[in-house]
């Protein structure tokens, strides 16, 4: 039932067309980006953005949180480069069904485990979740005054929609 | 200059192309499994690994370190039903160039911030990194014990080569 073979065997036709081109990329990003997106399995930014390998950083969580994405867009900017970020946050998202409550408790019973000092960074609008996020990000002294484009990717019909 | 005309443009012709059966897809991955892989931007985790929307989770970091991933882990198998983990790391990472105290320094000079309180989990060895990190998962109790594969991607031949 693991994935494992087929991945392997997928993997195999991947490298048995890889290019003289692809094996010459450089490190940094050719397109200067980080995108941060969701990890839900219906959104593909490579495909949904049109990126090729070695143009954009692309870091996912779930719900494409900026807390927990700021370590790597450090690293992003400082060492490789990139100098604007772009959000993608989505419909019908898992993080719009639940509360820290509501999964700390099943964890407690499902597993008989404390969760209580971990945050899941659920929330209840996907639009406020972006703008809160671009917010985070802009706020950080951390990270550069980047350009920071959030948007909203529509799971029914495969569109981005500008947020901020 | 910023990557937003060309994102939409080519989110344009993806949506034109959106099929009835994608937009149909369940908010659950189909193939049960979460990729954790570096945000890289020579590594494409779908067309790497033959990845289809809808079939799997994808969370990806500088470095596609375990620790950032354990929030979005316990919401992909609990929420999500995920019940397989496959880490991704690569060879030439960015990782590799530096140290916490060489990054902080830098930060330091370039920006006259401190940085001292992030760790941003760099790493001499990606096979160890690998190793560390299929570890970290398997011995945090608010995660399952589901089969964990780690990889190391070759970015000059597109390849996959399991670690552990």
């Amino acid at each position: 039932m693991s994935v494992v073979p087929e991945f392997e065997a997928a993997n195999a036709k991947y490298a048995a067309h890889f290019t003289k081109e692809k094996a010459a990329l450089p490190m940094p990003p050719g397109r200067k980006v980080a995108v941060l997106a969701c990890m839900d399995a219906r959104l593909d930014p490579a495909r949904a953005l049109g990126l090729e390998e070695g143009d954009a950083h692309v870091i996912r969580n779930a719900g494409g949180r900026a807390l927990d994405a700021v370590r790597s867009l450090i690293v992003s900017q400082q060492l490789l480069g990139t100098r604007e970020i772009v959000i993608v946050h989505h419909t019908d998202c898992g993080m719009l069904t639940f509360t820290d409550d509501v999964l700390r408790a099943k964890i407690r019973q499902d597993l008989g485990k404390n969760a209580d000092g971990l945050a899941f960074l659920p929330f209840s609008d996907v639009r406020q979740s972006v703008v809160d996020d671009v917010k985070l990000l802009e706020e950080n002294e951390l990270l550069l005054d980047v350009p920071i484009t959030g948007y909203i990717y529509d799971v029914k019909n495969g569109q981005i929609k500008k947020v901020s």
